[in-house]
């Protein structure tokens, strides 16, 4: 599968795995490199030394190409691009934070640099900045959210309609249905959030994968829309039920016993980051498994769909 | 543009129109069907005189297929049913009610039944009450909805993977973008409201229509998510945005003069129920045009992507 984004990317399959902090480490982004998708270092964890420990891991795991997310929100460091950029690394996605601020440095070291939005507004702000695409996250989608939120359905085609660079679509992606929806609306390539979370090579506590395989469509929360602090989309929980309710004075301190959830398997510790694709993954499958399934899938419904509304 | 869903009702193009209260009537429902479409008539107005008054008029402007809606919560007349069966409609979507309420008394009739459903659940509710096929309506949508609700990027999908029944897609739809996506995820028609009431024939104010075409797509709100009475998506407005931070103890209240906004063009008087798609709409588009440049685009978007990605 070639377009646009492959070729930029240096890939063999437009499939971006997403930047989840704390999860989106070597382990797993080097499966999805391995599989011929990008896997994606995170950095919204603010544990920088930890990241850099795992971008050089990187190097041993796959001799593929692989990716940082730079979430400025929450990484404060300045040496932060000087780093990425020292480790070779050549395709970063930004956000949370103002896409100026990195995206000339990033480029001029001559990495690929793509920001993270959730509205035309900081769509056409992110293209001003002069990035090479855009992450066009919908509001189905689980983590931190821009409080008013807006479905793929929506806010994709919207901002492809907007400009001629590559789009990855993040937001309800977990298969080659989604995939080939995202590709209608004007997608070059998807982003897999939940369906990583829940991947076999996830470091996720089996808990969670578990609670994600249980879920049924509807059962997300979508908090703190009013702030302060970010809102989030999350999986409902007796926890997440009541902040959904009783909002939270610091939506962050809800975050403090985080890796008690994440790698403890104690669901009610913190805010479990799910998005609304929970309602549709079934089963634990391995990385190469979902990005193969998912191409092919893609491609079987296009050429079905071409032949049954042949152009008059 | 045939499939089941054409074959089924007897339409040109599996375009259907929503049934929005007060504004589907004759006027633009005999446009949508005259262009090849599904025109529908309300009863959620609950106003069944002027209804039944408007169903007569769509013989006398059209002599294309149309259909009805049966918002089960709005109206209570147990004559309702002969009512549609005596009118010969073939047509009938129901709504907003148990699924098993009018099934088998409509297609003992003959006539052809698909319930609205807006979760897994109550789609295999309503495939259990026997209906010929569903609507899904994700959360993007305008009008009363589901208060856990999801993104049709998510909900379309999951619900065709549990039914080989036709299914008709509503929440998001509003070009051949959104066609072909929502084909991508398995649906055979889709369902447009907001992009209706901003047509032409659309018997709304001029000022809402304007306040559609000037929307971008965040300018929706998700209201009453916590009751009692119904969820619902409306256009962001000074009384909305209050509404969203203030929720009304009785929401059906907010709708005392609904009139005033609809035909009024007083966008403050009451709740203007509207979708996201909003964001998507810069003109008023007389409908035959919508419809045709909808089937049009979808189609060349199909070809162009199975081009793009053959089956490996």
């Amino acid at each position: 599968m070639r377009n646009r984004l492959t070729d930029l990317l240096g890939i063999a399959y437009p499939i971006v795995q997403a930047p989840m902090g704390w999860i989106a480490r070597s382990k797993l982004a080097s499966a999805v490199s391995n599989a011929g998708g990008m896997g994606i270092i995170e950095t919204s964890s603010g544990q920088l030394e930890d990241v850099r420990a795992e971008i050089r891991k990187m190097r041993e795991l796959t001799d593929k190409p692989f990716g940082v997310n730079i979430a400025q929100a929450f990484v404060r460091d300045p040496d932060i691009v000087s780093f990425v950029i020292d480790q070779g690394v050549r395709f970063v996605t930004t956000s949370a934070g103002d896409p100026k601020r990195y995206c000339s440095a990033l480029k001029e070291a001559g990495l690929t640099v793509f920001h993270v939005v959730p509205s035309l507004k900081a769509a056409l702000r992110a293209l001003e900045a002069g990035v090479d695409g855009l992450v066009v996250e919908g509001g189905e989608g689980g983590g931190f959210k821009n409080p008013r939120e807006v479905a793929s359905m929506v806010l994709l085609p919207l901002v492809c309609s907007r400009t001629d660079k590559p789009v990855i679509a993040a937001g309800g992606m977990v298969d080659g249905r989604s995939m080939a929806a995202a590709f209608a609306l004007g997608a070059e390539g998807i982003q897999m959030g939940t369906r990583m979370v829940s991947a076999q090579e996830s470091p996720v506590h089996e808990n969670w994968k578990q609670a994600i395989v249980a879920a049924e469509e509807t059962d997300t929360v979508f908090l703190n829309r009013f702030g302060p602090g970010p809102a989030l989309r999350a999986l409902r929980t007796t926890r997440t039920t009541t902040l959904e309710k009783e909002p939270a004075d610091n939506i962050m301190g809800e975050f403090r016993n985080i890796l008690d959830l994440y790698f403890g398997g104690d669901l009610e510790a913190a805010i479990p980051l799910t998005g609304q694709v929970a309602g549709r993954i079934d089963e634990i499958k391995p990385v190469a498994q979902i990005i193969t399934e998912t191409v092919r899938e893609c491609e079987q419904i296009l050429d079905r769909l071409a032949r049954a509304y042949p152009v008059h």
